[in-house]
């Protein structure tokens, strides 16, 4: 857009907010959104060099060159998700993006022609649309290229940079078509014309304000950028900065859980670079203690051997090799030049071609990647960091464990009625499972490729998690309204060098119910092996139910009581709640004592429940897949311990990894457990767990008081013990 | 042994058959059974420098000093398999022979006397016992240091060549005790002592030939070499070379399987190497124009992403990595100097500290290894290669695939019942799959570690595999010894540029009933593509049930005709011979035409298998678990389709695999099977297969003259064709 530099300047002279003053540089330059001119004559002068960004480039100008022959093709919209002229219009914007920078890099105008014979094709197509037709009934955000307007703002983030690459190979007349006919009558349908979407606060408000943002940084109109910023009333209710400050917990973690964070994250990282880009005086980084870039590196710790810990609807193999976290990781570094986000970057695979990118490469080409350091971690959740939180304890003491605590709150349409379970790893594998979503993406025979029913009506189910069930009922009786309104609280977290504790509790999972459970990752330095210790109290006015499942993955290999086993015949175990998607395979009631369930894993090692009980708890053994007409569910195993008319109970366990199955090379270690004693006393608020293992002796103390670790003194079977932190653990050997 | 030379010589002129006139070197330096003197000098020199050999070398006496402080422990036998003093007496003989390699190579006497001090800690003890106290009850075969002597041979084949490597750091006192009170006794047991085992055609046999000839080479006792090889009569019935007659079939098939051969190779590679060393004028690796050598190689081509095809009894998880085939490579190397043997050393990771080994290390360093190549081939079995054949078929054309055709014998008491049954792998996966053995090796709680009951009840049945079952019984109504007498017979097996086909055949597997498969796997170069068909052909004297079933691995994802599924309740699917294993999960009877049944596999490629149906197939879908209180086995998915009171049956299908799920990148593609029209046509001798798939029509045709592969003219739909081979596809398109 030429526009004589007075007008320009008058044009900004009518705008009277002070930050404006401080804020817009008058613009005369592309590209300069997320890629800038400083940054293309750096990224021109890479490829003349090899190294893997010089590879990247070529890679990306040889699949341009393969579609560059076939004629543009933009269709007339008709296709819902997935149809042809979704898919079409979604290749179209990559397709165009990529382009742009291959023009960039290569000076080479054919790439900047194909650019603009697309967006002319747009600008022809646009003005002629009216809402898509394959819209939802009663949708209130419909788009005119696409069903839905979020797939509108997509598109909008993409061709808005594309068409800021190829900018300078424009005719004013070109130019003057493309934004008159079609990137300003998108921008606007985007924030005038579906102001609830705009100024949602939500991700889909975030592509939106994104690219209206970003179109407005490109076609000189501030007030546009204003309003993505603060909303359409600039009132800061709505946009951009409202949705830093709420979608994210000071710690940077996203409420629905890693799988939608790092699809959340794209439009945050792309608009926040340009804005730093044009305005650098905003110090759009710097907002709320650089709550950005904790937002991409919560992503990372969130993961384990690569993949996102699969909570809430999450399909579990999707991972740090995401696309968005590519462009993250790429940020992150750009920032911070910390060597460990290259070893990110690395397993990534993946080299953008932005100046981030190029920053990236340099350094990966250089080997200056050091190891990422994942952590034991506590997230905050909710806008506060105070809706409970998502827990993560790590230990490299003889495996490569992560154990997943989630006192965390319910994370809206895609959260699950899960309070308190966890998830556990080693050696690379997932050991105590989550299901994850129910879904087969975009596989058009399992429901067409969307959330599968058995999503709700299990994947979603209490029962299908680590955690108490009351009264066969999910959390909530399965409220997802009741559940945003009510999380659990994070009593305590804390590291030191026996481990990592955590305890989170909830009153409103269930009415007249309060569930608490304490879970330890504990190093038995001595034995070179780490145990989970997970204590879960239940209180309630009346009597229950009380079921607490633990799905493992492995093969069954011992259990220490009898179990009498359905060899002829299953049933269902439910009928509502998820229950009724379990076969009961069969079911034991051990002798007071110890009772112990054994595993073998695919990572060739066995693992051991053991369980303290008092001759009160029934294990029932189960399989999923019952009533699932069309083999939509994964058999995956459970058992559940259950006590029946209880008002209190104490479930108590131990969680031990041992020996190694190695049929390759025909040896077989310590496929029996070597716990053998297990007990447990309170002691005002000290739970003392006394452990035999493998012919050690410990004492576990955890403080459980409300006022925090602070040095207690404290006698155990006649002998003085002292506790400095929330977690200790004594060799009673030594003693 | 220091004999005098002359008395040494008149010995020798005892000795009458003219064979040890050719034969017997005067023997004075040691050693020289696998490794020789001119080994251990070539080896010295390889130490004094960097590299894989040395690497290996220095990672051996790491281990070997870590144990050498610890006094040698030499208990009295007291446990059976897996016990305590088992499992010592089978460290110390690898101990002693890695001491004995250290020994060598350092020259440290240390290791000598270590190697020393254990054998005579064993002269002490040998002469003390009598037979072991937990051998089997009746058992032909106890050891007297084992339960059973196979453990005994397995010793001396160690202990001989520990013995040998240190044997010039020994006292005259040392030797004269060692040789009469252990080695001699041990020798004698194992041959004399034991005329059943040490002549029996069998592996048990091997190890017992292998370790006397040894002795008898170290201790200058042509007598013992002679007996190791022609029998304790010398007869020829018996021994080595009669061994290796019998056990292998002329291509270096072994009769029990790939599982089981690289098991049994080690003796015969570890006795071979000895003889050729001292002897080198047998031609022991010519012998049956190189039976051994072509035994290893099979070893390895029975193999498909570094495991063993599970046929018959088998780990799943044992491959080409295993032990016995690192020394079988390294010879094989040694023998050929085929570059591609480096490249299975290099999967293997690991170098045997010997002559062989360091010819391998040597020209890994260099870099010399080239891609092994992978061949379609047809393995005869028996003896005489005429009791059947195991066929192995591959492609590379849009995947990688193989699959295995089984009209193999039966494989004595370790085959299963399964002839004419199929696998299929793809893209790194089992597709269709077999169970191979029920068995957690060394798992206490699993039966003991052996071979568990559903290994006879399940995984040794008919069902438990793909391939026809008549009445819901097992082939040779499972009686091993009638398996044995009657092995199927290979009608064909060809490749060419069309892809590969065989046929096989069996009419003894069930009396008055004919099976007839004929397998072949298609190349469809037009879609970069490989699919199998499948024709299998029954008939019978009087009517039955016939059952086909396809184990799959992977989830169900589509079906084209109604399924009627057990949502509520699952019931067993029969009484007996595997059936009784099976849960009826859901059944559906297509219409005539095209029956599809599609699943998704872990490797993220669907798979659709299409069946030309009349109407009277009722497919039966099933998965693994009942009646298996102890949770032994997996619970794995198969569909049977099946057919009631039929004299006369043909199963004609289609194995497709097709499209991409990719939810780390988040698309699909082809989930659906593309395959639109199947029809067979016979025509006297050939089989007419009509495919449309993917809009290409392609004409399969299959010669199934007895007279075999003649040029052929014939005519299809009114257009005239020509086959010169078995096989030949025609892309009509192009007609």
């Amino acid at each position: 857009m030429k526009v004589p530099l007075l007008l320009l300047t008058t044009k900004w002279l009518t705008l009277t907010a002070f930050a404006l003053l401080l804020s817009f540089n008058v613009q005369a330059m592309h590209p300069n959104l997320v890629i800038t001119q400083t940054d293309v004559i750096a990224m021109r002068n890479a490829v003349t060099e090899p190294g893997s960004f010089t590879t990247a480039y070529y890679a990306l100008k040889a699949r341009v060159d393969q579609q560059m022959p076939f004629p543009v093709i933009v269709p007339v919209p008709k296709d819902g998700g997935g149809g042809y002229t979704h898919e079409r219009h979604k290749k179209n914007y990559q397709l165009m993006y990529n382009a742009g920078i291959v023009y960039q890099l290569s000076q080479d105008k054919a790439y900047a022609h194909y650019v603009r014979d697309m967006l002319l094709a747009y600008a022809k197509l646009y003005p002629t649309l009216d809402l898509h037709p394959a819209r939802k009934v009663r949708s209130q955000n419909p788009g005119k290229l696409f069903w839905q307007s979020l797939n509108e703002a997509v598109w909008l983030v993409h061709t808005i940079q594309a068409y800021d690459l190829v900018y300078d190979a424009l005719s004013g007349q070109d130019i003057e078509k493309i934004e008159s006919e079609l990137l300003r009558p998108v921008a606007l349908f985007l924030s005038e014309g579906q102001p609830s979407t705009f100024n949602k606060v939500h991700n889909h408000g975030t592509w939106a304000t994104a690219g209206v943002g970003m179109a407005g940084y490109v076609m000189d109109e501030p007030e546009w950028v204003e309003k993505a910023l603060y909303d359409l009333d600039k009132s800061g209710n709505g946009g951009f900065l409202r949705q830093l400050d709420e979608l994210f917990s000071p710690q940077g973690y996203y409420n629905e859980g890693p799988y939608y964070q790092r699809y959340a994250l794209m439009p945050f990282v792309t608009f926040a670079r340009a804005i730093d880009n044009n305005e650098p005086q905003r110090k759009i980084f710097q907002h709320r203690n650089g709550v950005l870039l904790k937002a991409i590196d919560t992503t990372i710790q969130l993961s384990y051997g690569g993949l996102f810990f699969p909570i809430n609807d999450a399909i579990k193999s999707k991972g740090i090799d995401t696309i968005e976290l590519v462009h993250g990781v790429a940020l992150a570094y750009s920032l911070t030049e910390d060597p460990g986000y290259l070893d990110i970057a690395e397993r990534q695979g993946q080299i953008i071609l932005s100046g981030e990118g190029l920053k990236v490469a340099k350094a990966l080409d250089k080997g200056l990647a050091e190891p990422y350091q994942f952590n034991s971690l506590a997230f905050g959740d909710g806008s506060d960091g105070k809706q409970g939180a998502l827990v993560v304890m790590r230990s490299e003491l003889g495996g490569h464990q992560a154990l997943l605590f989630k006192p965390a709150a319910q994370g809206l349409g895609h959260g699950h009625f899960d309070k308190l379970t966890w998830q556990y790893y080693d050696q690379g594998n997932e050991i105590v499972s989550d299901y994850g979503a129910a879904r087969f993406l975009n596989v058009e025979a399992k429901y067409g490729g969307r959330y599968l029913p058995e999503n709700e009506s299990y994947a979603k189910q209490t029962v299908a998690h680590n955690t108490l069930v009351v009264d066969e009922t999910s959390h909530f009786d399965g409220d997802v309204e009741v559940g945003n309104q009510n999380a659990p609280t994070l009593n305590y977290f804390e590291t030191n060098q026996f481990g990592a504790v955590a305890s989170g509790e909830i009153h409103t999972a269930y009415p007249g119910v309060k569930l608490e459970r304490t879970l330890a990752l504990i190093n038995l330095v001595e034995l070179e092996k780490t145990i989970v210790l997970d204590v879960f109290d239940v209180g309630a006015s009346g009597a229950h139910q009380l079921d607490l499942p633990l799905h493992y993955l492995g093969q069954l290999i011992d259990t220490n009581f009898e179990l009498s086993v359905n060899t002829k015949q299953l049933s269902v175990l439910g009928s509502e709640n998820g229950y009724q998607h379990l076969w009961l395979k069969g079911c034991g009631q051990p002798e007071p004592g110890l009772a112990k369930v054994s595993w073998l894993n695919d990572n060739g090692r066995f693992y051991t429940l053991t369980s303290l009980v008092k001759g009160d708890e029934e294990y029932l053994f189960t399989q999923i897949g019952a009533n699932d007409p069309n083999f939509n569910l994964r058999n995956e195993q459970a058992f559940i311990r259950r006590v029946k008319n209880k008002k209190q109970h104490q479930f108590v366990s131990i969680l031990e990894p041992h020996g190694e199955y190695n049929p390759r090379k025909e040896y077989t270690l310590d496929a029996q457990s070597k716990l053998t004693e297990l007990a447990y006393t309170g002691q005002d608020d000290l739970a003392l767990v006394k452990i035999s293992i493998a012919g050690m002796h410990y004492l576990v103390a955890v403080n459980q008081s409300a006022e925090g670790a602070i040095k207690r003194d404290f006698q155990y079977q006649g002998k003085p013990f002292s506790i400095a932190g929330r977690l200790a653990v004594y060799a009673l050997n030594d003693l």
